[in-house]
């Protein structure tokens, strides 16, 4: 079955405040694009973040002598209170180099910056957090989308990582509901009879990078709509369940 | 612009020196979807590998004594020599621990076993390696296809890797060709003129990882269509281009 990526533009300029779920359904409606049952409802973690209020204004920030540290040694010309607002939102740093910090944040991800990234719109200085529970934020929206549109739906929070080993970004999911995000084909046979060993699917993370192909980064669509895709029933917490614990973790 | 990602079946089990790109065209014919002019052609590294014979039978295999400690050590049950064919594969390992084997292959990817995986249709004790030059295998099905057609086209060799730090499989690209698989927004403005900094896009991996949404892993669909995603024009040795530097990789 065809799986179509549809991208939704429309989405306004998000305040802190703003009811997402609301402007999200307005989008899709003015999109004329309609809402199926099973479609997966694809959002960037950016509006979802501004909405919350998941934001910072550098100037009520006050730098630690370790910020300010890392600011010296930074090679990027960054803010020594940008980088208080990343180890605000870090539990632990995985690497440190070159002004670089990749880091675990407190919910689990380990990407750069603990996901702390530039507003852009909300004015100089204003910097965004990652949800501080996304997987809710996707339960929230989920429950409202599904009881405007009158159909069962999923939902996964986005954000864009970086990735070891290779170059280029990726869109990944930090939030998810009404989904598993993990499709398990162990035990499975194949065409042939033979059992499949050992693969389990980052279901989520296949939407939220097939997204990314319609969501381009300056094209200011924060939102698409994956149609055609079978997924198993979500749980809470869904997207959590992504981040590796550390007992079977080589990398940690 | 909506995505189509179109599952292609209809690909018959590959045996080595077998046409592949006729095969393949003869898919995409019989399923009556088209070629329209700047589709992705997504094709699993597998049936790469066994059109061009880059398949190990174990029983031609001797262990070296590496080998034989390694699977001594596993709690995998597996073949000693499954484990030599790995290291023949192999141009550094990153990470070795309860029989998982992490490595830098010869061609520059680091995952999971080196990319040997069991062949599923050629026999027991037959296992597939990655091809050669999994850019060279792109550009060589891309030329035939796009003559076959009659349009211009993009070819993407996917393989199904792990990530550290969060559970399940994606599809990666590792073999690319009539693209280029980085986009690069930097210093595009998004939609309020702010500059956007070091965000480039990983577009060659969203696409294989889209695609993924349609092979699934048991269900023999090999060949997938992306269409209506915009791509730059490609160069040779695209795919390498992805697998980060030692120079500028924080995780060697």
């Amino acid at each position: 079955m065809t799986v179509a990526i549809i991208p939704v533009p429309g989405v306004p300029m998000v305040r802190p405040g703003d009811d997402l779920a609301a402007q999200l359904g307005d989008a899709i409606e003015a999109a004329r694009v309609g809402v199926k049952p099973h479609d997966v409802i694809v959002v960037c973690q950016k509006v979802v973040s501004k909405a919350e209020g998941a934001v910072v204004d550098l100037k009520d920030v006050e730098p630690s002598a370790f910020a300010k540290q890392l600011a010296a040694r930074s090679t990027m010309e960054k803010d020594a209170r940008a980088y208080e607002v990343v180890l605000q939102e870090t539990s632990r740093i995985v690497r440190m180099d070159r002004g670089h910090v990749i880091v675990e944040t407190r919910h689990g991800w380990v990407c750069a910056n603990a996901g702390v990234d530039e507003s852009n719109g909300l004015g100089p200085g204003v910097l965004t957090l990652l949800p501080r529970d996304a997987d809710a934020s996707a339960e929230g929206l989920r429950s409202r989308l599904a009881e405007r549109f009158g159909v069962e739906l999923a939902v996964i929070v986005t954000d864009t990582f970086g990735r070891p080993w290779r170059e280029g970004l990726v869109e990944v999911a930090i939030g998810c509901a009404g989904m598993d995000p993990l499709l398990d084909l162990r035990g499975r046979g194949d065409l042939h009879g033979k059992e499949l060993h050992h693969t389990v699917v980052a279901l989520a993370d296949e939407l939220a990078a097939a997204a990314g192909l319609v969501m381009e980064k300056d094209s200011g669509v924060a939102l698409a709509i994956v149609r055609g895709v079978r997924y198993a029933p979500g749980t809470e917490g869904a997207a959590a369940r992504l981040a590796r614990k550390p007992e079977f973790d080589l990398f940690r």
